[in-house]
Parts: C-alpha cells; structure tokens; sequence
C-alpha cells in the first residue's frame, strides 16, 4: 500500500493549510476553540451540555458536531443553550478543516465567544486532521477500559488535555487508574487531566475553570499548539 | 473530495477480490470464522476469552488480533488458549483482506476448527471492508449509549449477529433498551441479538450456542454474507 503515501501527505498538508486558516479567522473574531474527540459514547455531548450549563458570566458559546449521521448531538447541544451547527460526514471517520471551514461560514461569529468542536466518535483518524482550534481535548471514559492509551497511542500523545469520563462507574468495572495513567504519562507527560463524571458532576468544576481560562488553568503549564 | 471516489471504488473492489480468495482459503482448510466489531472498549476482547473459555468439544480456535499497535489483545487470547495472531495496522482504522491473508498466512491451518478475526476499535471504518469472514459481529455495549444505532448505521446494517454487553451496567447508566433495539430494527430487521456481560456471565449461553453453531443457532433465520 506504499504508492498511496504521497497522496495522505499531499491532503494532510493542504488540511493543514486550511487548519491555519481556520486559526486566523478564530483568532480575527475573538474566539477560543476547542477540538472534543474520544470513543463514540465516550461522553463527548453530554460534557458540552455540562460545559455550557456550567460557564458563568453569559459567555456566548457555539458549538460544531460532526457525525457519520444524524443531528442528534447538535440537537441536544441548541437544547442545552449553545448555538448548534451539525456537520454529517457521510461515511468519513473524522472532522477536517474544509469542515470546519464551511460550518463556520454558517455562523454569526461576531455573536461567539467560544467554540467548541465535536469530532467524529473514533479513537484513530480524528489525529490526524488538525481543525486549527486552540486546544485538542480527549475524552477516555473509565468502561472503555485502562489500556486505551497504548492501544491508541496517537489520540494520547496530540491533545492538550485529557477528561477521564464516568469515574462514578469506577465501582463496578476493571479500571487500574494507575495503569491507565502511567500509559498516559508515557506518551504525553504532564499532561493536564480532569477524572469527573457527566453524571453526578463530580470533578467539573476543575475542567470548568480550565475551559473558562482558555486552557490555561491550575494544572497546564502548556501551550503547545 | 468527489476526485478520490474512484481511487475508493477500486481499493474496494480489489480488497473484495481478495475477501473471496480468503474466504476459500479458510472454506478449504474447513474453517468457520467471525469478524468481531466494536467501539474501542466495547468488550471484543473479554467475549474472545468467553468464547474460548466457554466453547466445548475442543475445538481449536485461533484469533487474530487487529490494532493500531501492541499486541496486548493477542497475548490475551493466547493466556485464555488460543493461537493468536497480531497485526499492527499502523495508522489505519480498519483491517483489509490483505492484512487477513497476510495473518492466515502465519497460521497452521491445518490444526484450526474456529477463527475469530478481532477487527480495529472503530463504528466507522471496518463496516467498508470485507475480510472474507462468515459472519460479521457487532458489540455493542451499555455504557456507550442507547443512540448508536442512529448515529452508526452503515455498521449496525452489516453485520449478522448484535452482542450488547455490559448489561451489568444497566442500573448504573442512562440507556433506554427499547430506543436502541428501535434503532438496531430499522436498520437490520430481525437481527439476532444477545444481550450479556462478559464481566458477570450472564446472557453468555446464548451466543456459545449460536457460535458453537456457526452462527445458525436459535433466533438466527439468516445466511446473508
């Protein structure tokens, strides 16, 4: 399969072009993004609707959801108070930044302040499209298992921040934290990470300050994108 | 994106020609073979190790193993007593009848009654490519949600038989069987079903009778592939 590399690199770079794009306009309007990915039922929408529910002092927020199909996810993120935008990629396993491109130019975005993007449900090709958001988010959920991180080792190592998800299931799953986290620290060190639950709201304030900072927060001395 | 459709179209078709000459590969040697697909997480893994454990007459099973890296489900067939086989796709999201033939190359054939094939963690990729298998399996699981039907269709429509386990999980979650099981029959009218968790036991009679039987047992009306 050798002869097909050049054609992956030649998209990924004019992906990338657009992703800088993508940066600049962000940038021009005022607002910081976010670039949500994980597993599907990972608990990417239901963190949005605790994101948007939670952010004081009448932030105005936008949210992007990309799925094979459906408007379910930008449905329940208008419900919950955010303007909506639904992306449906037909069979493509990921967001790119001609998406993201055109689900911006239905956007007011004078009237945003933040944006946060919902990326295809899978653990693989969402690495490897950057959106030109601020900061790539992963979601890992504790009943997907404690080996994701090396099972997956690209998703871990490009992100700025890691959500462990549904940790009030820790009681009745196999979930070794320590094995999962050492996987992490391995691939991406100091990574900043937020163990909560969508569920109860356990542990949502952490993230909610750090989203509120613009990814700058207690606990993230980084900023590497 | 409409200039790589035909690029697509072909890679389809040469890998379906291979999918057939495997198919007789493993029809020649008399072996009967699933391909088990999942969300990452989902439990392909764990029901593998019911499946060996479970499955009696000594059949002589062999799994092969497909993720992006490691060879941690490999070694866990082989712990449960398998033959197990690794690949590593790299980068890719799926396997191929390539990477099939590739693995049924390093095995003695001969000495094999059942294969199972552990496809990619991914709802999105796998459902494009055939590998020759017998029949296709999805596992669902509780914690992932009750709107991956809708939100995953062309997976949920090609597959002969639907696990959804973790169904110790269901006091703990919000999952309303009844949505999904709607969502799983418009798609895959009368699909044979089986409800378990590979953690407590529970529900696994039912798909070792059906496996046992390859893949006709009781409830299963179907030979489609």
């Amino acid at each position: 399969m050798s002869q097909r590399i050049p054609v992956v690199e030649k998209i990924l770079s004019a992906n990338d072009h657009l992703a800088e794009e993508n940066r600049r306009r962000l940038d021009a309007a005022g607002i910081f993004s976010y670039n949500l990915m994980a597993s599907p039922g990972a608990g990417k929408t239901s963190l949005i609707e605790r994101t948007i529910a939670g952010l004081a002092g009448g932030r105005r927020l936008a949210v992007i959801d990309g799925d094979v199909a459906t408007s379910i996810d930008a449905d329940r993120a208008r419900a919950a108070g955010a303007m909506a935008v639904q992306i449906n990629t037909g069979g493509d396993c990921h967001l790119d930044a001609v998406m993201l491109k055109s689900a911006l130019e239905t956007l007011d975005l004078g009237s945003v302040d933040m944006l946060i993007v919902e990326n295809v449900g899978n653990l693989i090709c969402p690495a490897s499209f950057k959106l030109g958001t601020h900061r790539s988010v992963l979601i890992a959920s504790v009943p997907e298992g404690d080996d994701k991180p090396y099972k997956y080792p690209a998703m871990y190592r490009g992100v700025e921040a890691l959500v462990i998800n549904k940790i009030d299931l820790l009681p009745y799953v196999d979930f070794d934290m320590e094995y999962f986290q050492r996987g992490v620290e391995i691939l991406n060190p100091g990574l900043v990470t937020f163990p909560l639950s969508c569920r109860t709201g356990e542990g949502l304030d952490a993230w909610l300050e750090w989203v509120a900072l613009g990814g700058t927060g207690p606990g993230s001395s980084r900023d590497r994108e």
